[in-house]
């Protein structure tokens, strides 16, 4: 009997998809370098399903029904081109070449145009839920052509994780889309994260809410529309403690975070469309700044606080933070879906928005309630421009608004730092903003570099003569 | 006579530096790709010194005097390289082509590998000072190999703006560093003219000053600690009266600023090296938001502005923003040479801070009094962490935080967008700060990922078994 699919890498995010499969009544082949991992899994979990071991990448294409589907699940980078160059020869025309992997979408959209060249689809898959995810039901992001999604689609999306019976799988775009969407998935996760942090600084700093106590905070929190997966799991991890030492485990971990991957990438992208994703860029510098301990351990002792002596706080000063919590997080996924659009014109993909908020609603870590409001605000109708701008949200977020400012304004004058809940209220105000002191910049810049500046209500494009009898004179934009 | 350097593409930038290099004693050979451009320069300038005039690059290379010095002046990217595939097989071992552009650093050191293998040195060179720098003396920062200064810098200093008499001109680093030091300059300089703009914002919308009187308080503040070009030109431009209109020319000026280029570039190569240049990103994300003018069009109906009725201002209000615009604008210089430390680790470039500093005290668009601060903050002994760690400057700030924070909060309770000065603070309240909320963050990331953890005072790396027993294992840090 062939086989459905075929997955080489068999380390745990390999397997478990593998697995998932084959528990989802597929026939999956199997291969993986080192035979050991192929035999390792067939021992702990070959009775789940209809599992064919192969010990090489021929054996895997040959045992494949046609079109052939090949999952490559190896690190990003070099490793996914080595596998792809050893088996593009053994395939045949029509067969599908899938990426589950954290791959570049550029390097997507360069093995999408190579393959296709030779007759095969390539497919990026954006997969988010972790490795219990991979196993379950993960949110499943696939790009590549459309007509690879007939053959394969059925099969992502009954491993997919489920929204009210609903796949959290459709196909979201050719050639690199799929990587995309789950990049951008993970910048906002970054933000996600990072606004929770936030918020537990300014509950424990300003308000001296212990971690323990916090975590009853958090499950109250899961219960209003900020109800999500990271809510619910920082609710856990605030109330564990410490076996060694008896503290709150939060207390005992070394608070330094990595920054690559996927959020910077995701920022890099944005920069280069000219989206201000502020918020998501500032949760990545957090994390940079968190890894410089060495500056920070001399800063401790030279930089002055210059805080003021606040007295009481605000009256509901909790209820303040979550509000302003769910403000800063809405602007993050506002600049995340922003991001969207603008590459959705760059990259030419017919990305939906409403289908891509459906997708991450289940399975992935950015799960939250949220996403199914956000999804109707985009679904039917005239989509809004920007996420806030959809009467369900700039409701929500006129209400929160207050809260938002007064959480900032406090932690300005006590000195904790809150730079996405400050940076996401900038962009709020620079958004709603009648004029930008870009003016001022644009005057500057044909001051210093005769750059050229257009007015407003005249047509045309002008340089003042600063350096001569300052007119105005009518200017060809060679700039 | 042979002459002592080409100049090859005399757009303005070319033809100001080859008048400058005539008008300082040099005999200079002269290029453009059509021979109009060459004939109107001399016809133009011809008497200031002593030029060659030549209509192609076979007679421009050989009216050099050896070692041949090529400076190629053309539009960035593909242009630069087809000079150099022209001239490479028309120059001898030892000569020196000089790009002199706004080149990404990246081609350079691609460049300068490519022809050292031909036994020819490339100097990527970063000028500032706009079209009147170029003639009358930018500050010039050139990167390549050591041995190619010596053939090449004294002309260069010759050229060079000076501060004190000194050359605004010094060897920077091997390979890209020229250009990567005039990119860090650039993205300086962004965040430069965005503080100035927060400060004009508030101003004007909080304290309701007019352009033209705020024109004299820019003055005023010109002869205090942030003395600088581009405070001296902002007085300049906010003076100025728009002769179509009477109304301030700044409010005649759309509103929008481009984001493309240089401090484009300066923020990706931060998340790559991962410096955490909060300030300067904020910045370019203001262009960016300013340009979506269609979003901002429909957010002033729709987004509501929650703000507080203040009653009066903080008194000296105006001094306080002076204040805050001083630290925010430290802020980013700090970042700004951090991210050359980092850079300097990274390219294994032997980047002093101390003269590259002194290479912008003059001639260049941020050249300002606290340079010269900073070079001697850099100048022997150990060299400070962090700009901010300097005695001087901690010292300053010390002072100025309270005004700060007092800034950063009216503003947010106001709704007036600080995207600058808020996120300065935040990196300055993160940098002093005893535990970051990374702890938790990480804590998240063991949740959902399995990525582990490391704990405070214990060697080791951890992981909770969330899912299972809520126990700590010692784990191997596969991520």
């Amino acid at each position: 009997m062939l086989a459905n699919i075929g997955v080489t890498g068999l380390a745990v995010m390999g397997a478990n998809l593998a697995r998932n499969f084959a528990r989802s009544g597929y026939t999956v082949a199997i291969h993986n370098r080192s035979v050991e991992k192929t035999d390792a899994l067939l021992e702990a979990h070959g009775d789940e399903g209809s599992f064919v071991r192969t010990e090489s990448l021929e054996q895997l294409v040959s045992s494949l029904e046609k079109p052939r589907r090949v999952l490559i699940m190896v690190k990003a980078g070099a490793p996914v081109d080595s596998v792809i160059d050893q088996l593009v020869p053994l395939l045949d025309e029509g067969d599908i070449v899938i990426d589950a992997g954290n791959s570049h979408f550029d390097d997507t959209r360069r093995r999408e145009a190579s393959l296709a060249e030779k007759g095969l689809h390539f497919v990026g898959v954006g997969v988010s839920g972790g490795e219990e995810g991979a196993l379950l039901g993960p949110s499943i992001m696939p790009g590549g052509s459309r007509e690879s999604y007939d053959a394969l689609g059925p099969m992502l999306e009954k491993i997919s994780a489920k929204y009210d019976g609903e796949p959290c799988c459709r196909w979201v775009g050719t050639d690199g889309a799929g990587h995309f969407v789950k990049m951008v998935h993970n910048g906002i996760e970054y933000a996600d994260m990072q606004v929770i942090g936030e918020a537990f600084d300014l509950l424990r700093h300003a308000a001296g809410i212990e971690p323990c106590e916090q975590a009853a905070i958090f499950e109250e929190w899961n219960r209003t529309e900020l109800s999500s997966y990271l809510i619910e799991i920082t609710a856990e991890v605030l109330a564990q403690v410490d076996s060694k030492t008896g503290k709150p485990l939060v207390d005992v971990i070394v608070d330094s975070a990595g920054q690559k991957g996927t959020g910077r990438w995701t920022v890099i992208s944005a920069l280069e469309l000219g989206s201000p994703v502020s918020g998501i860029a500032e949760s990545v510098f957090a994390r940079g700044l968190s890894s410089q301990r060495d500056q920070r351990a001399v800063a401790q002792g030279v930089l002055a606080a210059g805080t003021e002596d606040l007295g009481q706080l605000p009256a509901d000063f909790v209820e303040d933070v979550r509000q302003a919590l769910f403000a800063s997080k809405l602007v993050s996924y506002a600049q995340g879906l922003d991001m969207l659009s603008s590459a959705a014109g760059h990259y030419n993909w017919d990305l939906k928005l409403d289908e891509i908020a459906s997708l991450w609603r289940a399975g992935c870590i950015i799960r939250a309630r949220l996403l199914d409001e956000i999804m109707k605000a985009y679904d039917g109708g005239e989509a809004p421009k920007n996420l806030l701008f959809a009467p369900t949200f700039s409701r929500v977020i006129a209400d929160a608004v207050p809260a938002w400012r007064r959480v900032v304004s406090t932690a300005v004058r006590l000195g904790i730092p809150v730079p996405v809940f400050a940076s996401s209220l900038s962009y709020y105000d620079g958004l709603r903003r009648d004029r930008l002191p870009a003016a001022l910049t644009q005057g500057l810049r044909d001051y210093f570099g005769a750059h050229t500046y257009q007015r407003v209500g005249i047509e045309g494009t002008f340089h003042t003569l600063w350096s001569g009898d300052k007119t105005e004179i009518e200017a060809v934009d060679t700039h």
